[in-house]
């Protein structure tokens, strides 16, 4: 009963993670109130992104030059490698004013949905590490985050390699009140001392 | 630091109402994740839809027909107008099984955003009414919805027309401890007498 070319983007804002039915409703008929142009360009946009945007074969952050912008910037630190699940979370560490190099896994260690070493980039981190000083492992804090920053420690037994992971602990502005069992108990573990 | 595409398609997402800075994110980086095919045809869609769809000139629904198929479906009654303020609230009237003909307002009256009857396609009721039986107001319950059926109220006020407007009252499922008094008041006000 609705025009078929709004069927159509209803239909495809649904297939976005997040978006049920009466979103992608609501954002169809958006698109119908809105300057013709301005949905004319989002569309280029997105197939820009479809065209353009490839894997840095150095870090394999997304990028659109090749190698990427992070890989070429001469002014940060070498020797520091933090390694990330996925592109996503490099602007993330950006934020906090991190200076470092990258190291995109794409993904995690995830035996049950058949994810192993080969899907990811694991081995590549052996290949780079004679020119580092310390891996940062920023994987995120949960089970198969844990298992694959597991993985990647052994790997990198043999080597002469500081490696490091992010710290587990309150959040901040965090009262302990709403803080899960495990968080807080991981923050006991890890508790450090106070020096004046 | 993002690649230029994906950061027009984050601000893209951004100017959807209801999508903040970090939903815009995840949806960018879903794009890249989907297959480049799905993007493009919808891509497509976003710009048929703003290609394609016009305004039906009897009911002032969005269509991409002249006139639309609401207006063509000769199995509908002609007799029955149901006067709502977008096309958007079509589908959700048409679930209920709702089998007369619409008239679409564009809009509400709303002196302070500047919106008068000139705005909305109010006079054009008047111009059909005389093939019509009974008009069901269905603009939504707030003061904007009220003070723009009033305004239709009058409007026809010396034509042979019945017309009536959505019930107010419990929602269905809807516990008295949880219902606002207004809509309590509302449900005393028109309670209905049960008969056998």
């Amino acid at each position: 009963m609705l025009p078929e070319s709004l069927d159509r983007v209803i239909n495809g804002f649904q297939r976005f993670p997040g978006i049920g039915q009466k979103t992608a409703r609501r954002l169809g008929f958006h698109v119908l109130n809105s300057e013709p142009d301005d949905i004319r360009s989002f569309a280029e946009a997105l197939k820009d992104l479809t065209e353009n945007v490839k894997e840095c074969p150095c870090c394999f952050n997304i990028t659109e030059s090749t190698p990427c912008q992070l890989c070429m910037d001469a002014s940060r630190f070498k020797d520091l490698l933090c390694i990330v699940e996925s592109s996503s979370d490099i602007p993330l560490l950006e934020q906090t004013g991190y200076k470092g190099m990258y190291h995109v896994l794409g993904g995690v260690l995830s035996p049950l949905d058949g994810i192993g070493v080969e899907n990811l980039h694991i081995q590549e981190i052996a290949e780079k590490i004679d020119s580092v000083r310390e891996i940062i492992i920023a994987t995120n804090a949960n089970i198969e985050g844990e298992t694959t920053a597991l993985y990647i420690v052994n790997l990198l037994r043999d080597k002469d390699v500081k490696i490091t992971r992010l710290a587990r602990g309150l959040p901040s502005g965090g009262h302990l009140e709403y803080v899960d069992e495990l968080t807080l108990a991981r923050s006991l573990e890890e508790r450090v001392e106070i020096s004046e």
